[in-house]
């Protein structure tokens, strides 16, 4: 009907390869008496483009991810970015081993562009990552760093914002200064480890010619999963060398939290018998006895600078030739510590 | 190619109308040849299926919507049904006006049912879910009802709920209890004020003999609009006439939150100079100085709830002859009075 070949009619409706525009209309047309009427589908068919940024969410079960600070914010920004700009956004939550299904999510055009929230570096999620990037899907790392790869990737300054809380505690007066951890698979917990060694070495209290693994002693490591029962879980571990022990830094407010609940059950008291500092700045921190001295992270920015780098991204990929953009960007925002009475020196 | 006329291969590709399967099978096949590989969005565009379930979120300027705890509870108990069907979430930010697009997210395949957060009672709205109704397209209503239709909701007794909190504050000793409702669109808004007129007129305080809106002394009665600055503001229109109210029911807690800090900067102690109940029990009412009395909202369950009718009720559509499918239910969940120290009577 438009006088084209049968790979002209294919080339044209799943928009592959270079082609005149008057023989991309004439298809077009014929598709259009034939019954593809513009639809939304049919145009997004012919276009690329389902008007949907996804949002790829970490399986955490039992977990309200929508009432944790952490998400709720990162969920705002991206939220508010996504609305300016008209688009939808599809949340998707993953199950395990979901990275294999990352790329079927292009090719099947549920989204244009990709936000991938609490991924951990493991060599599947780095493999699926790698696959997305050498097909050019435009996505997004927000608060997760892979080491080696070029992926693009909104970030904050951990091991500065870790190093700041632990040199006002040492500021403070506190010598030995405890560490509970995230998991290791998470880049924001490693990055956080070696702000800590940082501040304890500069201080001399940790030997500079040691690894960062082998600087700090065993019993002021701890490693919990950011939740706050394995921060309470964590206060009897540390109650355990409690005379070794006088300030705990934990990688997270909710940890955090936990763990004054937990030292306190145990007849410790937080901000008096131990200083506590956690990481976040949650509303959380506002509201425990003694309010929580914590690291403002700024979740709610990150999440609409990644969604603006990848919208624009991906609509400015629209006009060039041949659609090799290279804009990638790893874009690393800053974060501030933020005072409160449970870090105070009480040591008169 | 499939030796049927276009006008088949129309109907074939966007499912409408009856035919034979092998028709169809053919039709798929030839289209399958010439370049419609079985992508996802091939397969809805002949399945009428996206997978996904639409959210349409509420357009509320400047509030970080995940950061709230109706909200947030609700997306919650959403979540987790579309995690265990296996559909994703597509979230849509309304814009002023947006209810003439409803109707298209269906046309456009880009869901394939519907949950409506915020709705409220205007004549647009319901002109605009009388089409959906008509057109057919699974929708569902949480915590909002249109009196007279019979759409899909999933609802809780608010009117119980007000009634009981009121009842409690009357069982304490207050008689002069005023009362800081939510906009009137809302008709949980109405509902709340039906409860606390019901339990102030069995107490002998309003006539029974007038309506509902003549019963409460407008001195009585403010309205906010939910929001913790609009319960802030409300503090100094009550505290004019303080001599005249001993309690102050309000409609959610973030009104009563924003009440209590507005009193306290008027001088007048939340939980000793005045009572103060809220509603939704979310998170804030347990910190807040005094612990604030609450009527507990299963707002979890309404979201799981709301999305496990609409996709099974989607799903059973399909093995139907005529799709003519009645499964329209009015879901309504009970609430629960949480009693803490903000409206214990100090009347001695």
């Amino acid at each position: 009907m438009a006088g084209v070949s049968e790979a002209t009619v294919s080339r044209v409706l799943n928009n592959v390869g270079p082609m005149r525009e008057e023989t991309k209309q004439k298809v077009i047309e014929a598709a259009e008496i034939l019954g593809y009427y513009p639809n939304a589908i049919a145009q997004s068919f012919a276009r690329r483009r389902s008007g949907n940024l996804g949002v790829i969410l970490p399986y955490v079960p039992k977990v309200h991810i929508f009432s944790t600070y952490y998400f709720s914010e990162i969920l705002n920004g991206i939220g508010e970015q996504v609305r300016e700009l008209g688009y939808d956004m599809l949340l998707i939550f993953r199950k395990p081993g979901y990275e294999n299904g990352y790329i079927d999510l292009f090719r099947s055009q549920k989204v244009d562009a990709c936000i991938l929230l609490g991924t951990t570096d493991t060599p599947e999620e780095r493999k699926a990552l790698k696959a997305l990037e050498e097909a050019g899907h435009p996505f997004c790392l927000v608060n997760q760093h892979f080491e080696g790869e070029h992926f693009l990737e909104v970030d904050a300054d951990h091991e500065q914002g870790a190093y700041e809380a632990v040199k006002h505690l040492l500021d403070e007066g506190y010598r030995k200064i405890a560490f509970l951890n995230g998991p290791p698979e998470y880049s924001n917990s490693l990055d956080r480890l070696k702000g800590y060694v940082r501040a304890m070495t500069e201080a001399g209290l940790f030997n500079p010619d040691k690894s960062i693994t082998e600087a700090v002693p065993p019993e002021w490591l701890n490693t919990g999963n950011y939740s706050r029962t394995s921060g309470y879980e964590a206060a009897s571990r540390f109650f355990c060398n409690k005379d070794q022990i006088d300030a705990v830094f934990a990688a997270n407010d909710r940890m955090a939290i936990g763990l004054m609940q937990g030292f306190r059950d145990l007849g410790v008291l937080p901000g008096k018998d131990i200083a506590i500092a956690g990481y976040d700045d949650s509303d959380g921190a506002r509201i425990t006895d003694p309010p929580l001295t914590s690291v403002a992270v700024p979740f709610y920015q990150m999440g609409m600078m990644a969604a603006k780098l990848l919208l624009s991204d991906s609509e400015s990929e629209d006009s060039e030739v041949d659609g090799a953009s290279d804009h990638r960007q790893q874009v690393q925002l800053g974060t501030k510590l933020i005072v409160r009475s449970s870090s105070k020196g009480n040591q008169a």
